[in-house]
């Protein structure tokens, strides 16, 4: 059985499991402030051309959304996003755990624009209703879509007008940034307030890598994390690890090699007659199969079922990974076409 | 340098790392549902001889309070711990921040007895207070000590007389463990409602086994962790370390050698006419040292400063590991004697 | 000026005054363990033809919604409600700030029914979501409709099947009970699992009174009024008001008079050709009014803006209260017929 | 049997519920934003002699200490307190709740000093450790005591000094502002970031009058007011109260009035040979009564069982208020005579 269900299934990228083998046995202190953390953000840094930012690395996704986010706010302050936002369906109330509403509009494939922000925005207008005051996006969204640079410095100029933050989830990051008309790390870091550089899903046994850009957001941010149960004692590993990723151009490979294998996974579907539920360019394909189809696939392979779109087809979900072969895309391909 | 600061300054033990290592391709399902996290369940439960406890790993000691106590209280109830507590003064008030009060009293020799909780409980008589629910202790303690099993065992029934919860942190469980009259796991899971099993400072990358025995506190406890930020997508990563520390007696001869090691420091410190603040028989000492004396040794050795005892003393911390060789404890009693 | 803008907008009931006046100089115990407060309750066990029932007093609407609701809901669980109900859009987020999320369906005519309630169940399947375990409904609604028996019956078996509590909003319950098809107390206390019955915009001061059916709902309630700020020192003052509402058929008197009141509007606005936005019964009417006919009753009366239907007109609200004469309103009619 | 325990057994001073019929019928606007609540503020503005503070209504203490406090900190921080405080200890966690540590000292006749501040500030260091950033105390304080116009001077120079908000709770503030020596309105205005001005136990029916000297404690305070429950319909009811309270001398009146009647039962204790826990010059006393004369008071007086001095003797307490007589305290003393 192969599984295609998402990217977190194997450990970590050689490369990364290297790094940590190499640097078991030295002596650092806790807690994120040793010398592997440090180079991993001056790298960072660099690649942002911004030695201003902040930067935290914290364990898992769920955790910095809703660090980030509950730091970001008041009490009575909210974040928007879109109905299918993972913070709003797949975080178990994590948001409103911390004491913030999540408003939502229903998404456009996957994503926002600023007339639903705007539409939220002008229905709160006093103290009797939540006060907006940040946006939460993906890149890549539920749906495997993107935000060009051109969506995202409108959605960003929409956030200035309202003095709303916005914050960028980028769990699946490596997917957009080698995708053509995707903003780079350095345009995130102009056109956000904060966002986060995804490990878990990009190479890394675990770790996500939190961009800081506006100072309003950075003050005695460690004691969000430590209050949370975020700290990690032997922090260094995510330095370690993020310090492998982006040696060279490791993070972008990974990028690009998940999409290679999901076009091979995607122009094999389509030659065969399958459609897409939405049409995604990155690591997640959403294809429509009929239920006869869909169990033959499932004695070979593992996938993620969606939804049921007739009494005859269902939507599923396939993920590629660092870990994914081309060989067993092509051999998917193969078994689809018999 | 070396640095005797704490007991998570490396990575981990190199079994850990090997299993690791070997498992890193494996395809597995995610959140600690997978095959190894079940295995190293099974056999801690077979360590427990007791086949009813529900165990979740969670990654580390902070989350893990602060989910198995705010997870066991009612917004309203209590818990109480000695003022030394981890938890009330070393995790950023994170037990607060999920909505509850920590009761304390002054700790004898970091410990908690009957006597200082009856006398919390006989205080807080009706709902102008908050109602204590759980009792919160280390193995060992903040000082190194330790509860024996007659102790563990008055604790556990003055909880059952007053309707409290007995939580035992067991961030250092190993170096207890070993110790002749302290409780074994079995034991543990005899006189107490929930425990963890220390990883992160035992010879894990990361990680704690919580270990719940009272079926009260079992409801839908994958719901906490996740909501919390706690639940690892690589959840495997936890299973597969446990499974290797508790291969064969791994974690108590980590524990065995962290005492031995701190041994040969103790028995070299008492040699050379240093008194201990608290008598600790674990991997954590508390030697009061000249100012003078503890400048050479800064030149060789990082500890942790405690306190100023007067103008010519103070009182540090030296922690051994698994990491800890016994060569290295050795030089620092020589370099004592100069 | 006149104003209709809502129902909380003089003092109180004239009997209910006079209550507090005679009772003034009064000694009794404080935090609602009066005898005035007994009384009431007792009465109103009476009118509920149910012994079993807990009953406390507390001060405001969103005070008894977040209490209600985060006494009942442990920290992962959700409450459902209509997209327009009062706790999702005009409580500034207070079920949040307990930790909850409020998970909605667009409302039919302001009113929930069985089949969103299993759309939003079917979809909250494990840890990784919030689950569902409570449905929240107004009597009446915030469009001025109400549930018939018929509908409550089906809405209380539907939250049975699914193990939800139903909690009912009463804040303007009287102007309900009065309906033909309505539910009475006696069958709320029978189909529903707590609900209030609403003071403040019904005759009192201030002040809604709690009734908490399920037992599992009971379990030490008043440590959460008090936690949550919501304990009068004075709590006499909530039983003496509740006690003369319920003196007679005071409580029923005052929703007949408020929806007479309405009815008397609605039909002038009707014979002079206003539709409604939503069909209501009770004391809140939202007629559709051209902008120009609007500013001349603006000349003398206040109303609440709700939304524009089009450029050139406006849905706005009129509430009728306790304190509105029939005379107002005649003269409202006539002067709209001007 | 005449009632003792407390200073919150009756309604409201004969002119507060004069001024609360006189306006019932009055229509206003909702939630505080009306005349009568404008008027009240402009008095007290007056009388602190400072146009540039912030006045909010609040119905209770409790809930008056949960929102100030929650609304000044942020998630790391927390309060400082004695360990009498009534916000550590009856208040059943309501600042645990909002997510806020309580951090205590042994008070010191119920007040706090510079020193104990500067022990916990300089205990908190970094962020492992919750952050101090208010200082919470009482006037007049638990045990009757209060804070002279030296002491609170120095106090606030203190929290200056160490970037800590002081925050005064004034539920008895009347029974101060007579004292010699005590500060003004005026002065506490100018040596505290915030403070509340009691209603509840200085004659009203409900209330506290919340004054707001610090700008960065004032953004968006409403919304904090509504998300906890705590903004009240009718909330002119507040502004109507605290109008009469502060027409002409009345504030100052009663608590006049109630140190004359505790002065009548501490002189006549004193002289009876009965001595006090704690000696206090305001309207609560605490002397210390064998058991037998205890038993003869309670077949004619309620009184607050403190706790027992040895097996013969008990603290309890007395208070008075506006509404006790100097006959009935009089007769006390005759009582005690016999």
């Amino acid at each position: 059985m192969y599984n295609f269900a998402s990217d977190y299934l194997e450990g970590a990228h050689p490369k990364v499991m290297e790094a940590l083998n190499q640097t078991n046995f030295v002596q650092t202190v806790g807690y994120g402030e040793d010398e592997y953390c440090q180079k991993a953000k001056d790298k960072i840094k660099k690649i942002l051309n911004n030695e201003n930012v902040d930067i935290h690395f914290l364990v898992g996704g769920t955790q910095t959304n809703m660090i980030m986010i509950s730091s970001a706010l008041k009490d009575y302050q909210a974040v928007i996003a879109v109905d299918s936002g993972h913070i709003n369906v797949h975080e178990t109330g994590a948001v409103e755990f911390t004491g913030h509403k999540v408003l939502t509009k229903p998404h456009q494939e996957g994503k926002i624009n600023c007339a639903m922000i705007e539409e939220i925005v002008s229905g709160h207008t006093d103290e009797h209703m939540v006060q907006p005051k940040m946006v939460y996006i993906s890149q890549t969204t539920e749906y495997g879509t993107y935000y060009t640079l051109d969506e995202l410095k409108e959605i960003y100029q929409c956030c200035q007008k309202h003095h709303l933050y916005l914050f960028i989830d980028g769990a699946r990051l490596g997917s957009a940034l080698v995708l053509n008309d995707a903003p780079t790390l350095q345009e995130m870091a102009m056109y956000s307030d904060a966002f986060y550089i995804g490990g878990t899903k990009m190479g890394a046994l675990f770790g996500e890598c939190l961009v800081i850009i506006n100072d309003e957001l950075k003050t005695d941010f460690r004691y969000h994390i430590k209050q949370k149960g975020a700290m990690l004692a032997k922090g260094r590993l995510l330095g370690v690890q993020f310090d492998a990723l982006f040696e060279g151009d490791l993070y972008l490979e990974i990028g690009k090699h998940e999409n290679e294998c999901a076009n091979i996974l995607k122009e094999g579907l389509k030659k065969n007659g399958y459609s897409m539920y939405i049409e995604s360019p990155s690591n997640q394909l959403f294809p429509i199969i009929d239920h006869e189809t869909l169990k033959k696939i499932h004695q070979k392979y593992i996938t993620t079922p969606m939804f049921e779109v007739d009494e005859n087809h269902s939507c599923i979900r396939l993920v590629t990974s660092w870990a994914t072969s081309k060989e067993v895309c092509y051999e998917f391909v193969k078994d689809l076409e018999k």
